[in-house]
């Protein structure tokens, strides 16, 4: 997934999150939001990488409302909730448009 | 800087690589990096993170005018053509145009 470039026109929604040091149960729930992400018609590809507390996960979509359906996923809505309760120190979403994009080699 | 929102209209340029294993003498030329581009007009701030050989790396920019200019800096250029010669097994550049942010809490 790393080495690819994405469509003109299609989304980037960009999530940087910090956790809390006590973050247990974390990466359960964010591999089983990885698998249905992948379910998700629109869906794209996802870059995701995490140094210590500091993530950065970059889902690519095809359209507007693949994102706004991913985002009022019913199982989704409730990860998004416990991660503020349990888990996320804070976050930062991004929403962008691919302007262009190029891979080497 | 992860915690902060970025204005509509803005850029964002993520830049996803994978080292070689041997990578020595990488982390100094990046640290050198980061501190070029905090310096140049148009730079709004930057996100990075590293899991072993793969990273993302995330710069904002007010427009495309100054992407154009830091892609084009000497110094820059030299760097660019020696992660390539010796570091990077892989890298995908992506650049898209930000919609709308919102941070959390």
């Amino acid at each position: 997934m790393l080495n690819e470039p994405m469509p003109v026109g299609s989304y980037a929604v960009t999530f940087t999150s910090r956790l809390h040091e006590d973050h247990s149960g974390y990466a359960e729930l964010a591999e089983r939001m990885d698998a249905l992400v992948a379910k998700q018609p629109g869906f794209l590809g996802v870059h995701s990488v995490r140094q210590g507390l500091v993530g950065i996960t970059i889902s690519y979509w095809k359209d507007e409302a693949s994102i706004a359906a991913w985002r009022a996923d019913a199982e989704h809505l409730l990860a998004q909730a416990q991660g503020r309760a349990q888990w996320y120190a804070g976050y930062t979403v991004i929403v962008s448009k691919v302007e262009r994009s190029y891979t080497w080699p």
